[in-house]
Parts: C-alpha cells; sequence; structure tokens
C-alpha cells in the first residue's frame, strides 16, 4: 500500500486529493497537513474531504509525519512547497508537485533535489491535456499543410487571460510540429474584411462563459473531413488523478525529474 | 399542381431549386429559364438537374413560357431579378426572390412590385436560421443579464468577411430583445490580459476551415448551466427547401410584400 | 429585501442555495434549518456554505424562526417537505418545492395548501430546462415532418436509467406538438440491418459517462440543415438559481399554486 | 508530373476525383475511362467535372489508353475492377483500389497482382478516419479502464445499417487495445431501468437523421475530464483525397500491396 501525504488537506484541492487518494486502487492517505494556525488542525482528513473518517489527523508540520508517508503530493503555494521539498530531499521522500508559478532560479532548486529525491513536476498534471498533447503531435504530422487548424477554447467569466496557457500550447506543439513559428502564424480574432484563410494561419477562438471549467478542441479541417481533438475539464478532479498516476508510477524510481509525459511513456 | 418556373435553371442553385420543386409535394417544374447564349438551351431541365427528364425544355426569355407557371422562383442577379419581376408583376404571377445586394431604391421597385403580384422576398431564405431568429429571441427574453451570451460561427477558408452576415443579425436580435446596442457590447477577438468577462458583452468567436458550409451556435451560459440554440447548414438545399415552402405558402394570397417571418407564421 | 429560509441547509443542496441567495439581488438568508440531532446545530449557515458569516444560525426546526422569513425553499424530502408546507399555509408564508417524488395524493395536500398560502411546485426548476422545452414546442411546430428528430443526452456513470426523465419530457413535448404518441415513435437503440429511418419516429440515443451533470441536445435534420437545442447543467446551482428566481416572482402573490412556466411567462 | 487514369470518370465519384487531382500539386489527369455504351463517351473529361477543359476525351476502354497513364485510380465495381487490375499488372502500372465488397477468394487476385505491380487498397480511403484510428489506439492505450468509452455516430436517413462499419472499427481498434471483446462489451441502446454502467462496456449511440455525410466521436470520460476524438466528413472529396495521396506515396513502389496505414506511415 503506497502512503501518500498530503498538504493544504483542508483546501478545496487537498479535499479532491484526498478522495481521489482513497478512490486509487494500492494508495491510502497516511498523512495530511495543513498550514500553523487554523482552526481544524486535528480534526480527521477524511470528513473533512466528505469521505468518511480515515484515523488520519490534520497537522501543522510535515516534518511531524515524515516517517508516515512515501510520497508527498503538493499542490500549495511555492514557498510551502520549497519547505516540503526540503523536507522530502532530507528524508528521501518522493514529491509530486502541482503548484506553479515558479522562478527559473526555484525550478533549479527542484532540479537539483531530483538528485537525491524522485520528483514529478507538472505545471499540468491532467492526464487527458498531457495525451491530447501527444495526439496533437500526431495529427499534425499526418495532416499536411492542407488541413486548416482552429483552436477553440472556453472558460469562466472569471479568466483573465486569453487564450488559455493550455491553449496556447497546444498551439506550440502543432506549430513545432509543422515547421512554423506561433508568434508568426497566430490569429486571435476575426472581424470586418478578412479576406479569405491564410492556410499556414492557426486560429484561436476563445469563449468566455459562465462557469465552464476548461474546454479545448483542436480542429483540423479540409475539403471532405475535419478531424477534431477535445479535451473537457470538469472538476479538479482532473488534476488529483494525474497527480495519484503520477504517485503510483514514481512507486520505483530513487531519483530523477519527471514530468506527465515521463508518467505516461509517451 | 402549384406550376412553377426557375431562372438560372442550369447553374447550381437552379438545379437545386428543381431537386427541390420535384421533391416537393403539390409543386412541380413547369419552366426553367436560364440566360441566352449558352450551349444548353433546349435541353431537359430535369436531366440538366439529375432527377430524371421532365419535359421543360431550358428556355432563354420567361416572357416566352410565362403562360406555362403560377410562381418563379428567383436566385439569379440583381438586373436578371428586377426583369423578372417586371414580368410577373405585368402578368399578375407570384415572385419568390432570393437573390441579394439590392439597393434602397431597387427595394423600392420590389415593394412597389408587390402592390400589383404577391412577393417573398427574403435574403435568407433557410427556414432553419429563420427558426432560430425567433428562438433567439425568446431565449434571450427569458434568460436574463446573468447568462453570458457567446456566438460561434464557422464558414469554408475561402470566405472573406467576419463574422457572418447571419452571426451579425443573429446578435442584432438579441440584443434589441436585451435592449442593448450591438456595436457597444459586441466583442470580435480575445488576447492577452483580458480581465474578467463583462456582463453585457456579447462575444463573436469566427472559424475558417476547410469546407464548413455554414455552422451557428449562440450560447447562454450562468453558473449551473448553458443553453444553445445551433444551426448547421449541409448545402445550399437549405435555401431551395425554403423557396418551396414560400411558394406553397404564397399560392393563396393576391398581392404584398412577404418575408420568411411571413411565411412561417412567426 | 426578501427574508428567505432554507432547510436541509448543511447538506449539498442546502449550501448551494445559500450560495445562490447571497448572489441574488434583494434577498437574503434570514433562517436556515436542518434536521434535528446533528452536530451542526448552532454553526453559522454562511460559514457552512463557504460564503462567509451571515449570523444565521442553523436550527432545528422551521416553528422556530417561522418570524423570520416571508418564503421557504424546500429541496428535501416527502415528509420533511410536508410538514413544511404544513407550517408555511399555517403561517401564510410562502414556499417553493423543489422535492420530487410526491404521490398523486400527495400532490393534492400541496395543492389544498395553495389555497392559503403561494406556492410554486415544480419537479425541475432549471430555468435553462423549462425555456428549452418552450424552445422545442416553437421548433416542432414550425418544423414540418421532413425534419428527423433524434434526442442525445449524457449522464454519469452511476445514472441508472435510460433515457433521462428530461430527455422523455422534451420527446412528450414535440410529440404532442405534432401530433404523434411518444410510446409508438420512440426508438431507444440501432443495431443491425435497421432499414432506412422512418420519418415519424423520434430517436433517444442515451450516453452514460464520467461525471457527466447533464447534457441534453435535440436535433432536427433535414436535407440542407440541421437546428439543434441543447441544455447542459454543470452544477445543482442551475436549480438554486431557479429557485431563487421563483421566490423573487412570488412575492407579489397571496395564494395558488404555480410552476416554473409561469415564473417565467411562458 | 504523375500521370493518372480514373475510371468510372463520368459518375459522382470518378468528377471528384478529377477535381481533386487537378487540384493535387505533381498530378494531372492523363486518361479518364468509363463503360462503353454511354452517350458521353467522346466529352471532355474536365468539362464533365466541372473544372475546365483538360484535353482528356473520356473513352471506353483501359486498354486504348494503358500508354497514356502511370497510376490508375479505381473506385467503380468489383467485376469492372478487377479487369482493370489486370490490365495494370500485365502493363506494370500502379493501381489504387478503393473499391469496396470483395470476397476472401478476389482478394487473393488483388495479393497476386501485386507481386507484379504495387497497389494501394483500402476499404475507407479516408486519411481523417485512418489517422483517428490510430489515435485511437494512442488514446486507449494511455487511458485506463477508469475512463468510460462511448462512440457516438451520425449518418443519413437512409443509412440501412447501424452502427456503420467505421464505428465498429473504432470499437474494435479500442478494444483490442485494451484486451476486450467487442462482442462481449459493446452496448447498442439503453432504456428503462439500466443500473450503473458497467465500467467495460464500450457504449455505441447511432444517430440517424437528414443528409449528415458521416460524423463519429469516441469519448473516454472518467470523473474529472473527457478527451473525445471527432471525425466528420463533409463530402466524397474526403476519399478522393486520401486517393491522390495513395497515388503520390506509391511512385517509388515497385510491387507490394499497401493499405493507408502504410501510406501515412503510421
Amino acid at each position: 500500500m503506497l502512503r501518500i501525504a498530503i498538504t493544504g488537506a483542508a483546501g478545496r484541492m487537498g479535499k479532491t486529493l484526498i478522495e481521489a487518494c482513497q478512490q486509487a486502487e494500492g494508495c491510502t492517505v497516511s498523512a495530511a497537513i495543513e498550514r500553523p494556525g487554523i482552526s481544524l488542525i486535528g480534526a480527521d482528513a477524511g470528513e473533512l474531504a466528505g469521505v468518511g473518517a480515515l484515523n488520519v489527523k490534520l497537522v501543522d508540520d510535515v516534518a511531524s509525519v515524515v516517517n508516515d508517508f512515501d510520497t508527498l503530493i503538493d499542490f500549495t503555494s511555492i514557498e510551502s512547497t520549497l519547505n516540503n521539498l526540503e523536507i522530502c530531499k532530507n528524508n528521501n521522500k518522493q514529491i509530486i508537485i502541482g503548484t506553479t508559478g515558479f522562478s527559473d532560479e526555484q525550478k533549479q532548486i527542484i532540479k537539483d533535489a531530483s538528485e537525491q529525491s524522485a520528483v514529478v513536476f507538472a505545471p499540468n498534471m491532467s492526464v487527458g491535456v498531457t495525451l491530447c498533447l501527444k495526439l496533437l503531435q500526431t495529427a499534425a504530422s499526418i495532416l499536411n499543410d492542407d488541413y486548416d487548424i482552429e483552436i477553440v477554447e472556453a472558460h469562466h467569466r472569471h479568466k483573465v487571460d486569453a487564450p488559455s496557457g493550455t491553449a496556447l500550447r497546444m498551439g506550440e506543439v502543432i506549430a513545432d510540429t509543422l515547421g512554423r513559428d506561433l508568434n508568426e502564424c497566430a490569429v486571435y480574432g476575426r472581424q470586418g474584411k478578412t479576406g479569405e484563410r491564410k492556410a499556414e494561419t492557426i486560429g484561436f477562438e476563445t469563449i468566455r462563459a459562465g462557469d465552464i471549467v476548461g474546454d479545448h478542441t483542436v480542429m483540423f479541417a479540409t475539403e471532405g473531413e475535419r478531424v477534431e481533438i477535445t479535451h473537457k475539464a470538469s472538476s479538479r478532479m482532473t488534476f488529483a488523478k494525474g497527480a495519484m498516476r503520477a504517485a503510483k508510477w514514481l512507486q520505483t524510481k530513487d531519483k530523477g525529474l519527471f514530468d506527465m509525459q515521463d508518467v505516461l511513456g509517451l
């Protein structure tokens, strides 16, 4: 049984990770950590997550439970993650990092730590998104320049940037495969007398509406047919399940830095 | 049996009209007209359209067959349509006009003719599009400002303007219903730091790819749910069938100017 | 300010109702009730729902807070709802009932109570679904028998019946509008040598997969075009918002039994 | 310049092949053949196809133009194709066969001929469908049994079997990849008290409506996310373009039997 520690365990992502861990075969939540000073310290982690009592009390310090787990899953904040990474490194624990926003210098710290401990570090831990990037690479390499490429993405009304990072990543993978430069071939909107579509462009259409968690469709269209590859996220469970898959895959590794492509064998 | 004349009968739209007419109950192609000087004059109109012989010879002059039909269906050119309208007016024939691009002055000529003959004049004769405009009006009036509105349209790579006229018309109907000004609330593309979506905007996303005949989806989305109204055109048969429906509906009218809303009773 | 009481306030639907109420203009949660015997009695209802403190303590008895609200919103159980209805009737309080599964006899009790108090009683309180039923009626009445009708619905893997009640209701509304009997014209699956599609049938395609909350698409398709009307539920917020809309609409009524069609003016 | 002969050149598929050939870089129609006895023999093949005069007269015998082409593209009938294959074999011409319905014995004749001439033989020459089968294999191998699989296909009202051959082929590829037997795990419709979805099943939903040329969507869904792979055919141009791609790829082969997987390098 793989014993898993979860940080930020009283937050939304933490609760989802607890739920995903209890669903995953061969895994169990053996430690749950939150930042000091909140009133829930001491409560049962399972009850907090709505999955029934687990007899795992929420604690406020990773060091105090370091003998109780094999792998730490961390979707907290940069500072907190780097602290937890240090503890894992010194105690030879595996760590799955889903936190985002690290500087190049901070990424180097993660890389250094991976020389002593096994680390999965992925900005988007979704299995589906990682798979789709691979599918897009295959599709772009087979479908020649005769196919027009359009990337349609939809997110909730509160999202403040466009297109999404995932949509842009999809565009980059396709442009790289086709030998194009996304900066030169991307089109972000169409209005008025546009003229005929230029074959080498990649169009982005950004929908912002309601509570959409995150939909992405890449369309390859030519005369006679269309191929579409779509990913739809419905909840943060998509990341939690990816993290569990990473944790199980990482079990056999002593050290090294891996991403989701490695986890999935792509 | 309603006897129908079709102009431009050797062209793509003309052939589709012949096919639609032969499929429509209670209707028959009784005259087929093309411009003078093409080699097909004298051929059987049904064979030209691929529906089998109809014993209707292609002629080059509406006047020569004016006693052979009740209703003329005309999707040709401005000049040709105005000539044919004059003949219909003087001979008390009904006319369905699907030609587009008339000036205000030319529209007045059509209006004047309708005081003597019954005319259906509609820039988009699709039954489905006309219905969708009505559905959008209902939806917008029921769904309050809490729903975000986005209009996604897709057309083939050769289309030179964006968004499509139909998409803009959809936006106008919605904006009118909600008391907004489309010029002020339309958004035609999103890129970079956009900030949160403004509730009163109407977003347009324009896809240009492959051979798509014409897809339109209007999305109304809020927290908890989405309503979408979609129209997909697959061929010019959508216009031909609308024209047939107009011709049958017009049968009982002596004179007057009508559009597809009238034909469908909306 | 409309003062609203919410029963089952510590459950998932109750928490969503609290969130929706605090978002709705002109409304406030003024009472929150749960069944006796749970440990959360006395806690702040807003904190339970994750919307911040409201200074409304969770109580275990509607009668004890009967002077604190104007309208009760009840999505609990049959027995509980009937008890709460009795209290509302005797105290001239308005009630919104989202509970389902009542017998005809129990529905009569609701009807009787509505002679003294104003009641909205709707098995599906979603504004979008109610609207779609109206749109389907309009579409079916305009699109003649030349359009093939297919109803595609998708729900999560745990749903035990097929098609969904909403899909069947959509089918009934269409069949009624077209003068067909759904029992005779419904098709629930296709396999093998089916022969050509019979024009008068209504096809149902039922997808069961993942965590899909509830998608419904009705397609009207003929040669040349398709019209589709789609509803996608993403969370129980769709019902909570419908309940809030019902509560606000009901404000001006002294008595009477109403459904969501009434609330929306359809 | 690759010189291409097209059989059945006055039929719908033949005309589409002529159009595709003239669009394809490095290819030209150098011979056009129809069965003896039709009135169009002697007409210009380009004018027949609506692409302008090509100075290639329609003939009624492949043998008479055998020195005029490098590659024959044949989408005719079993008997005709086998005759043409014999001529190609004896004259060392390449042949692309899109005809379907061969018996095992007839397939052996094709195999034998490929020992002397290069042959591409594919029941579905669509590049997009061939690609999708590969994408499905990748997706199924990465997404474990935790993902529910549903295959939704839509075709026009005249199709007499269900699900489509392509949908079944997609199901087979997925089942093979996952070590399942499609005969045991396929579900073709759902009605009534179905109980919860069984994880190992593959659902097929078959839509029959209007003039849909052929849409296929395979959905992989789990808690938190969905991946969808979609193919939409819009015209027989999808097959014509695949045939052209096959012809160009085959140029460098002296002999051998190939399918579309070979052509695309999958």
